[in-house]
């Protein structure tokens, strides 16, 4: 399996993706490769030539860099030998069997969705992403790739997220949530109520019904879909929230006069870390764009290192285990017959 | 003035409701009084004698109560007597100028639309709650009163709750964010798109364009708009992941070994409190149901005494600078004709 890594995404480009690789290098089996994508000069003088020399990582030169703060479409168009397309182009030239990157997520989706096509059956993919909570992981779909979504969208996210979470979390049988305003069948808006229809008719799921926004956390379900407006609120309305509660402590603590308790914060940090490893974002790579035709992970702009290496290992165990087979395999035995050829 | 208070509404009623009353009873100007609504028998045991030998407090029998878990419809249909539907009665015909409760949301909402109607030139009233962060407090409308929304009613939610801004916590030129997915014009979906026209082309409005969900809490802007349906997610996230953190951090607490971090935790709880006074809902009373020919305040289902006084506190003043006056004037002079009689 040969595994393309965007070198020039994210904050920490490249350092982050050139650690993040070479942590990941000698957990994958013999045979396979990664292929690190960016500017060639650069990541020659980083990687230690003996896996250069092996083939275990192989570079391919990209002259452009897509900012993350830039719009997809203009830099799309404009920067033509950016790192994210010519990984893409890897993966839909059968060249690359995954793709990772820490970059600009609005350019990566689009020019996956644009190279590696959809899969048979699958009319739009959606972005995953796996929400760390005290109740176990939730796989939140779509968080973005679709704002427009049709009900047959949300049952096509449920069916892929829940196969992910039964491969990626060993989840029998994994509980789907559909998130709306309340939990009686009477609420919802129209897509929510169509959505519901669906998702009950299909009896392989194991659909509960209608979540609400804080029954994320209460560990209720495995799986929570929605479209990808409300779904990326969700995520930057978290996201945004735990960064005022750290922020606004922090601040407390700084404007508070007694040295003891300033020593004592100290103290707490052990605790902390304790109790945010459990919850840590890095620890599950990054979110899956479900439903291409490929194996594409998109990471945080943030990434570490090791959110990076990660990300190449579930890259490899969702290829492994044939994730996207079992996704053809079951829409193509569903009553609602999605897109014929991944059109 | 003349407040009806819903005394049977909420997790811990009848108790704090007349608490509420009671802490707000002396600080209402002479000739104003309260309302409570609910079992007799009860209230007049509760209440001190000399409130309603004055008249400060005047009491309205309502035999029946809708459960916080309940339907609104069909608890509305089948308990005629609940005293939401009273308290709703009331102020629609006249006998009280402002409605307050902390019962069940739903059918606060859909009794007092009933009863009350709409402002002159509001096509859908909305809820606006004012979230506490660090950046200040921000307003977001609608959190639930409206699922289905039309570029026409989020203009008119920027229009009522700027207008709420500035009269409840006197910021001039209230800033005015489009809640989407992305920053950019070209990002959101349709409706977003329609509803950026617009605000945009209203130039007395203080429109600063689309925002993310993070950006709720940075202090960008002071009122956010969005459907009733993104609007009760936003809510519902907030509130759940809140909880979620402080359950982990408990439970972190709780399974330290150290005696030492323990006796930390009671030392920190000062700084706690500190944080959470800042951001305390109850400090800011309740939600306004805003567009409804009346004055409506829903409070949490967890209020506390001091909740219902604030709210309570917070219709007079609503009331008494014309909030409702000051929303038909500015939409009798928008180019953007909503609804002409509040149909």
């Amino acid at each position: 399996m040969r595994i393309a890594v965007d070198a020039m995404g994210g904050d920490n480009a490249p350092d982050v993706n050139i650690e993040g690789a070479l942590m990941a290098v000698d957990q994958i089996p013999d045979g396979d490769s990664i292929i690190l994508i960016g500017d060639e000069s650069v990541l020659k003088e980083r990687i230690p030539s003996k896996y250069i020399e092996s083939g275990k990582i192989q570079l391919v030169h990209a002259s452009e860099v897509i900012g993350m703060d830039e719009s997809p479409v203009i830099a799309l168009r404009h920067k033509k030998d950016n790192s994210i397309s010519v990984m893409a182009k890897l993966a839909a030239n059968g060249e690359a069997d995954a793709v990772v990157s820490a970059g600009n997520t609005g350019a990566c989706v689009a020019a996956c969705q644009l190279r590696m096509r959809n899969l048979p059956g699958v009319n739009r993919p959606g972005i995953t992403i796996v929400m760390p909570t005290s109740g176990g992981p939730v796989a939140v779909c779509d968080v973005g790739a679709n704002v427009s979504c049709k009900p047959i969208n949300l049952y096509q996210y449920a069916v892929m997220s829940s196969l992910y979470m039964e491969m990626m979390h060993n989840i029998e049988k994994p509980r789907i949530g559909l998130i709306s305003v309340g939990e009686e069948d009477s609420k919802g808006n129209e897509m929510v109520k169509k959505t519901r229809d669906l998702l009950r008719g299909d009896k392989r799921l194991n659909f509960i019904g209608n979540i609400e926004g804080h029954d994320l956390f209460k560990g209720v379900c495995d799986v929570a879909v929605c479209d990808g407006f409300v779904g990326n609120i969700i995520l930057k309305v978290s996201e945004g929230l735990i960064a005022n509660i750290v922020k606004v402590v922090k601040e407390e603590i700084q404007n508070c006069k007694s040295i003891i308790i300033k020593l004592l914060a100290l103290k707490f940090k052990s605790a902390f870390k304790v109790m945010f490893k459990k919850y840590d974002y890095h620890e599950y790579g990054g979110a899956q764009l479900i439903g291409v035709n490929g194996t594409s992970i998109i990471c945080h702009g943030s990434s570490v290192g090791r959110s990076i290496c990660n990300a190449i290992l579930a890259a490899e165990k969702l290829r492994n285990e044939h994730l996207n087979e079992k996704i053809v395999d079951f829409l193509e035995k569903s009553n609602y017959q999605g897109a014929a050829n991944g059109q």
